[in-house]
C-alpha cells in the first residue's frame, strides 16, 4: 500500500487551543471598552428579534416537531414561543429561527454570522442556570471573538472549499461561551473546546433549503454540549484545533494562526459585526438602499419610466433573476429587491412574501430595471438612475449601503427593525418592553426576566 | 476580489442521495443470503457486549452526567445500566460506550467502526417505538452499507486528511437506518441523508482521548434526529453528498461515486465486517498475535533479550507510542500490545488496565520491543523475531492476524468475548441471556425485551 500517511507539517502551532482557553477562563468580566459593550447589546437585539420573528416559520415548527419526541423538559424558552424545551434543544431550535430569514447579523470580514450559534446556546443556559445578564454579555463578547478570530484564521480558503462558516466556527464560540457561563476553569475550557473541535456543522450546499439555518442551530447545541460535557470530566485532545490532523489543517489549507493571536484581549471581533436592513443577501442591499433613496426624494412607481443600475459583477452573478416566482427567490432578485425599495421603502421578511414578489405593481416595477454590469463599481457600491417619465433623470451613488461597517444601522434603525419582526409575533407594547430588557441586559440580576418577556 | 470562488468540477457525479434514499426506502425485507443476515446478528452481538462491558466507564460516566443536566425523559435503554434517558441522548451514550474500548466491529477496507453510529441509533429509536428485532435488523445492514459505501467513495484521501472515518460516514448510516425504521418514503430519507451530511462527526487528532468514542456516539445522535427531522418534512439539499458543494467533494479530493452503485443491494458491505479479539486499533493486532503466538510456542519473558518487529509504517504513525503513562495511552502503543500478548497470551479490556500498563513487568518487556518500518511488509501483517538471551531467535510472519476477514473469530469466540466484556457488568447467567436473545433477534416480535436484559 503506497499511499501517503504523512501528515501535513506542524508549521510550528502555537497552542491555539490553550491560548483561547486561559482568554476565555481568564478575561475579567466587561474587559473592554464602553463601544465594545454596546456592540454586544447590539448583536444580541438584533439575533432576538430575527429569532421571535421565525418563531412560526415551518423550518422551526418542522425541528420542533422533531424535538418533541424527545419529551424534553421544559428548561428553556423557544423565542417568540409559549413552550419550553431541554436547554440544548433550545439552542438548536433557536439557533434555527435566528437565521431563518438570513436577516441576523454578519461579521463582514468572514461572513460569519456569529450570534445564531453563540447567542442561542447562551441564552438557553443563562435561563436554565439563572445566569445575570452581564454574565451573558460577557460570555457573549468572549464567544464570539473566539469563533471569528478562529473564522479569520482559515478564511477564505475554509468557505472557498464549501464549508458554511458560520456553522463550522460556530461550535467553538458557544463552547467557548458556555464555558464561560458555566464558570469552567482553563483546562475545562479547553477540552470543551477540544471537544468541540469535532463537530463542524455545515456545507454550502444547503443554502436554499432548511439545513443552511439547521448550521448555526446545529453549532449551537454542539457547543453548549461540549461545555457541558467538559465540566464533567470529559476529555479531548488538548490541541484539538491547531495539531496537524486538528480543526484547522483538516478543515483547511490556510491557517493564519495571527489571526487568533493578535491583539487577543484588546481587539474584540463583535466591533466588527454589522446587521442587515434588508432580508436578503448583501450584495443587493446598495441597490435597495439607492431606490429607497429615490423614493425619499419624493419619486413615484407612476413616474417612473425606466431604472438604470451599474452594478459589481457579483450583483449579477448571485442576484439576478428576473422573474422571481416566489419570495425565496426575490432573495435572489436585484430586480425585485429595487422594486421593494421603490415602493415600500424597506426590504424586509415581509417585503419577500410570495404574495408581494407576485403582486402586479410589484411586477411591472421590476421589469423596469435594468442591471449593466460596469467594471468600474465596487462590490459595495452601485449607480442607479431613474428615468421618469417627463424626461427627468434623477442620480444617486451609493458608495456603502446602510448596514454596512462605513454606514451601520442606528440604534434606532435597529430598534425599528426588531419591531417589523417581532410585533406580529408578541405584539407591539410587548416587543417594546423586550426591547427595553435587551437594552437593559447588562444590569439584569437575572436573564429570565428577558426570556419571559419573548415568550407570548 | 480576486480570490478563485468556483466551485470544483461536478465529475459527472451521479444523483448518489437520490440513489441511496431508494435504496434504503426501497430494499425488502431480510433480502440477502442467509449468510449476510448471520453477518448482522454477529455485527449486533459484537456491538452489545462491547457496550455493555464499558457501562461503568468514566468516558460513558462523564457523557452521562451531562446529558443528566437536560432532565431526558425515560426513553431508551443505556446499556448495562439501570437508568433511560431520551433515545437521542441513548443514541450518544451507547455510540460513546461501544467504541471505549477500542475493540467493537472494523469495516476492513475503511477503517470504519460501523456498529458504533448505526446500531446505537437503531437500538434506542427501535426500543422507543417497540420496533421488531427484523425491522432492526434490516435497518441495520442498510444503514452499515449506506455508511461504508460512502466511506469506500473517500477512503484513503479522506482518512489521510485527518478525519476519523467512523464518526464522519455514521452519521449517514444512522440516518439511513433511522429512516427505514421509522418506514420513511424515499423522499424523506433524501431529506434525512441530507440533513446528516452537514454533521460529519470526528478527528484522527482526538485518537486516545474520550471524543474518540465520542465520534460514533455524536454520529449515531445527528443521524438519529436527522431522520426525525425529515420526518416532520425538514429539509435538505437533494444533491447533498455528491454536488460540488456536497460532502463527499468537501472532505475529500477522491469521491469514487461508483462504490455506491456498484452491485448495490446485490453485495453488502456488512460482509466485510470483523470482530476485535483485541482491546486496541487493528493496526497493532498482527504483533500481537504474532507475540501470543511466541507464547504458545513456551517463550517465557525471562528468556527475551528483545523483540524485533517489522511493520508497516501506520503501525508507528497510529500507535508507537513507546512510554504509554496508562491503559488509554497504552491502545496506541504497539510495545505495550507486544508485552501483552507475550505475557498474558491476550490482550482483551482487562490487559489495558492503567495498573497492567504500569506493572514493572510489563513495562521491562515492552522496551525489549524494537519495531522497524519496512516497506515490504503489508498494513495486515507482521515480521517477528524473537531474540532470546541464549541467542536464539524464533521468528514468527502473521500474514493475517485472528479477528480478520480471512481468519475470522468464530461465534463461539465472539460469546467468549462477550462474556469477558458482559460477565462482570450484569453477571454470566444474565449475560447468557441476552447472549441468546442477540441471536434470536431476527424472530423477536419486539426489541424491548432484549433491552430490558441488557440492563441490570
Amino acid at each position: 500500500m503506497a499511499r501517503n500517511t504523512q501528515v501535513a507539517a506542524d508549521h510550528d502551532a502555537p497552542p491555539i487551543t490553550r491560548i483561547l482557553a486561559d482568554y476565555v477562563a481568564g478575561h475579567r468580566s466587561r474587559g473592554w471598552s464602553d463601544a465594545v459593550d454596546h456592540e454586544a447589546h447590539r448583536t444580541f437585539l438584533n439575533w432576538l428579534g430575527c429569532g421571535v420573528g421565525a418563531a412560526r416559520h415551518e423550518s422551526v415548527e418542522a425541528a420542533l416537531a422533531a424535538v418533541r419526541m424527545l419529551e424534553p423538559a421544559p428548561q428553556a424558552s423557544i423565542l417568540g414561543r409559549a413552550e419550553k424545551v431541554d436547554m440544548a434543544s433550545a439552542a438548536l431550535l433557536n439557533g434555527i429561527g435566528s437565521h431563518t430569514f438570513d436577516f441576523d447579523d454578519t461579521h463582514l470580514k468572514t461572513i460569519i454570522h456569529p450570534a445564531g450559534p453563540v447567542a442561542s446556546a447562551l441564552l438557553a443556559l443563562a435561563e436554565h442556570s439563572g445566569a445575570s445578564g452581564r454574565q451573558l454579555l460577557d460570555a457573549l463578547v468572549l464567544g464570539i471573538d473566539v469563533a471569528c478570530r478562529l473564522g479569520n484564521t482559515v478564511y477564505p480558503d475554509h468557505y472557498d472549499r464549501g464549508w458554511h462558516i458560520t456553522g463550522t466556527t460556530g461550535m467553538f464560540g458557544a463552547a467557548a461561551g458556555c464555558a464561560r457561563l458555566l464558570g469552567l476553569d482553563a483546562q475545562q475550557t479547553q477540552m470543551a473546546l477540544g471537544i468541540a473541535a469535532s463537530q463542524p456543522v455545515g456545507l454550502r450546499e444547503q443554502f436554499g433549503t432548511m439545513t443552511k439555518p439547521f448550521h448555526p442551530g446545529g453549532a449551537a447545541r454542539a457547543g453548549l454540549m461540549a461545555a457541558l460535557m467538559a465540566r464533567h470530566g470529559y476529555t479531548a485532545s488538548p490541541k484539538a484545533i491547531e495539531a496537524p490532523r486538528g480543526w484547522a489543517q483538516v478543515v483547511s489549507t490556510k491557517y493564519a494562526w495571527n489571526e487568533v493571536t493578535d491583539e487577543l484581549g484588546e481587539r474584540f471581533e463583535i466591533s466588527f459585526n454589522s446587521y442587515k436592513p434588508f432580508a436578503c443577501g448583501i450584495v443587493i442591499h446598495p441597490s435597495i438602499d439607492a431606490c429607497v433613496q429615490l423614493r425619499e426624494r419624493g419619486i413615484a412607481p407612476g413616474q417612473i419610466e425606466r431604472i438604470e443600475l451599474k452594478v459589481h459583477s457579483l450583483v449579477l452573478e448571485l442576484t439576478g433573476k428576473k422573474e422571481p416566482a416566489d419570495g425565496l427567490q426575490g432573495k435572489f432578485s436585484v430586480y425585485h429587491g429595487c422594486a421593494a425599495g421603490l415602493l415600500f421603502g424597506r426590504a424586509a421578511e415581509a417585503e419577500f412574501a410570495d404574495e408581494i414578489v407576485n403582486r402586479p405593481d410589484v411586477v411591472a416595477l421590476r421589469r423596469k430595471v435594468v442591471a449593466t454590469v460596469d467594471d468600474s463599481i465596487d462590490e459595495a457600491s452601485v449607480d442607479v438612475t431613474a428615468v421618469l417619465a417627463d424626461g427627468r433623470r434623477e442620480h444617486v451613488f451609493v458608495e456603502h449601503a446602510i448596514g454596512s461597517l462605513q454606514r451601520p444601522m442606528s440604534d434606532a434603525d435597529l430598534e425599528a427593525k426588531f419591531h417589523g419582526l417581532s410585533d406580529d409575533i408578541l405584539g407591539t407594547a410587548r416587543s417594546g418592553e423586550l426591547l427595553r430588557a435587551c437594552w437593559a441586559l447588562g444590569a439584569a440580576p437575572d436573564v429570565r426576566g428577558l426570556t419571559a418577556l419573548a415568550r407570548p
